[in-house]
């Protein structure tokens, strides 16, 4: 059984807390502890906006506190999110989020992400295999 | 794209929403979404206990409210759990969870549970193919 603290990881492990452009991303769970998923406690910065498109991955995205928006960029939808909402990339879905108000997000990754992957210029992580190498 | 509102579902989309002894689940994601996970939240009544033992998935929990403890039954070793307290069974670890105050917990199996299992006497969910058949 692993057992991990949001809390302890924040002071302690920064070596999970992965920080980009206006997001930060707590790793409770990556692809090494072997549960077949990975999850992260996700925060947006009030105000920002973000495209991702996650051609290798499916996730799906739990609010947990905050206000913002979700556009599907094939459909052009958009969804308010607010907390309660879940959104799922069931498509890899191309999409761009907004927070209004800070957004605390809980996500799962499947295949899990390892932890090194970064954000290419087309909004997506590289498959499993090229992030384990790289 | 999935998009689905735990209020929503609570109101109007009883079929998402999974009573048993002294818990209650909602199913935000279930096998039949293809994300190849399924994502729950779920309530444990105060003064509740249960133990559980999924032989067949791995399950991840995150506490988002509320506060009790967790007993991994091969080691005897004790955890509490509060908000940000994450526990993942890899091990398929049989296990009895408290509830002091109502926990309130975001759960992911893998593989995705389908919604139609029930615990058996051993604590443990069938797997996906007997449940499908159930």
């Amino acid at each position: 059984m692993i057992v991990r603290d949001f809390n302890e990881i924040v002071k302690n492990e920064r070596d999970r807390v992965v920080n980009d452009a206006k997001w930060s991303s707590v790793r409770m769970l990556l692809a090494q502890d072997g549960m077949g998923f990975s999850f992260h406690i996700t925060f947006l910065e009030a105000g920002s906006e973000h495209t991702f498109e996650y051609k290798n991955h499916f996730e799906s995205v739990y609010c947990m506190q905050g206000s913002g928006s979700i556009t599907d960029l094939a459909t052009g939808e958009t969804h308010a999110i607010r907390p309660g909402v879940m959104y799922a990339l069931d498509k890899h879905d191309r999409h761009t989020l907004r927070a209004d108000e800070e957004l605390v997000m809980a996500c799962c990754f499947n295949p899990p992400v390892t932890g090194t992957e970064v954000h290419r210029e087309d909004g997506s992580y590289a498959p499993a295999e090229e992030a384990v190498e790289a």
